[in-house]
């Protein structure tokens, strides 16, 4: 955060709004070079940091003491007590975007790294490649009172920009954690926690009672959960199907989500 | 299917193995223009067929009798029985391809327009506009044995690519209809049929029994249920959740789609 505030000392400031602002006109500003840095995953964890766009994931970021800095076109009158705020044409924001319509708000935000307070609901991601899928099972879990999010080093980036804007938000509000998921796994079972695996085979299970401390592992949309992740499971647990192969590895995750939710802190 | 059939005369046949195979080596080749047209919607629709990538999606095409032709590149020694099949390099294959990963398989298709036989258990999509939502949406009604899906006009069209590849193939084994929403719930409502709208709000009733006919409404993505098309409800359903706005249709649909699976021919 210090180096951020070192870098905006020629911003004007508008005491009375607490207002910060810089007008950036050239895309060449080192400004806008540190920014487009953060489209590439290894900088956006060197410096703990990623970037989101539209309003909605602005205000997520900013309620939860997550945003930085903010950007905007100069078509944007937002204003956010304290965030330094670049204002740019629209072209500058075209240029720091990730994606193909236009954001006339960009956010640079601290990457979250939540404690984990309670065991009692916790996903388990093995290898998910999709990150639409992986943004969706993240907001589901928030939505029905998990307690966080496991994912293996393999799994896609949770600060990728496709994932981010699948989460609505939700990744500001729930422990997600990057691991190694065969040795936490080992540990939660230490810890007595039940690990139920949701594999693909219709010889699994299809009933596994509701506990007080449950981990569910999900596994990758094409190979379905590792092998050597599937052995420490202590059930395997299936949705029973009709007609097709499987469904779609996010919709697994919320049907659980729904039927296994956390009632303890709801 | 006429048309294809006279497009291939000068193929070389393998009476053997019922296999009509040609080499195509250019871009120019009029095939391949012709292929190129129906990464656009009007062509597709005009000629009532569609493009599919990759051999999960092609065996599944295959085996619904909707796959028309086959274009495959030279590495690939896919044969299905009587399906011309045309054979290039795989730089026109990447030409003909709508994704960046390279697919050794294309398939033409016709567009499915299966007959409703039961009306047990329908999705009715109002305005849905991510091809990832519809695609699972289509996939998870397989799944738990819907009858139906209805989309209105304005919804994103079942034959885009990324709706295709979303199904895995589920658009080949159950009906999708395109159609006036408000006139086809109006008729539904005189078949007996409940209505039951998939609100955001959480003032809508979180429990409606299930009965024998219902059909299940999903709204955008950002707006949800046009107001006209929810008046038209006999109920509004709503998913109680925790600490965030709303689910993700798709997930709303697969937790209603579990939670309400038709039993009837199941």
């Amino acid at each position: 955060l210090h180096v951020f505030k070192k870098m905006c000392i020629n911003d004007t400031i508008d005491e009375e709004l607490g207002r910060n602002m810089n007008t950036i006109t050239s895309t060449q500003n080192a400004k806008v070079k540190q920014w487009l840095k953060y489209h590439n995953r290894k900088h956006r964890l060197q410096d703990d940091v990623f970037l989101i766009e539209g309003e909605h994931l602005v205000e997520e970021a900013y309620k939860a003491n997550h945003l930085i800095e903010l950007w905007i076109s100069e078509t944007c009158d937002a204003t956010y007590q304290d965030i330094p705020t670049f204002v740019s044409p629209q072209h500058i924001l075209d240029k720091l975007s990730m994606v193909q319509s236009s954001n006339t708000m960009i956010g640079l935000c601290k990457i979250p790294h939540f404690k984990v307070e309670a065991k009692n609901r916790i996903f388990l991601c093995d290898n998910i490649q999709d990150p639409g899928n992986l943004g969706t099972i993240i907001r589901s879990a928030l939505a029905f009172n998990f307690d966080a999010i496991y994912c293996s080093k393999d799994t896609v980036d949770f600060t990728n920009e496709k994932v981010v804007r699948s989460t609505q938000g939700a990744l500001f509000q729930i422990p997600i954690h990057v691991v190694d998921l065969k040795a936490t796994i080992t540990q939660l079972k230490q810890e007595s926690i039940e690990i139920v695996a949701l594999a693909l085979t219709q010889n699994a299970v299809s009933h596994v009672s509701a506990s007080s401390n449950m981990a569910f592992i999900l596994g990758n949309e094409g190979q379905g959960i590792s092998t050597e992740i599937l052995e420490l499971a202590d059930h395997q647990l299936v949705i029973p199907i009709s007609n097709i192969d499987s469904l779609n590895v996010a919709i697994t995750a919320g049907i659980i989500a729904y039927n296994y939710q956390n009632k303890e802190h709801a």
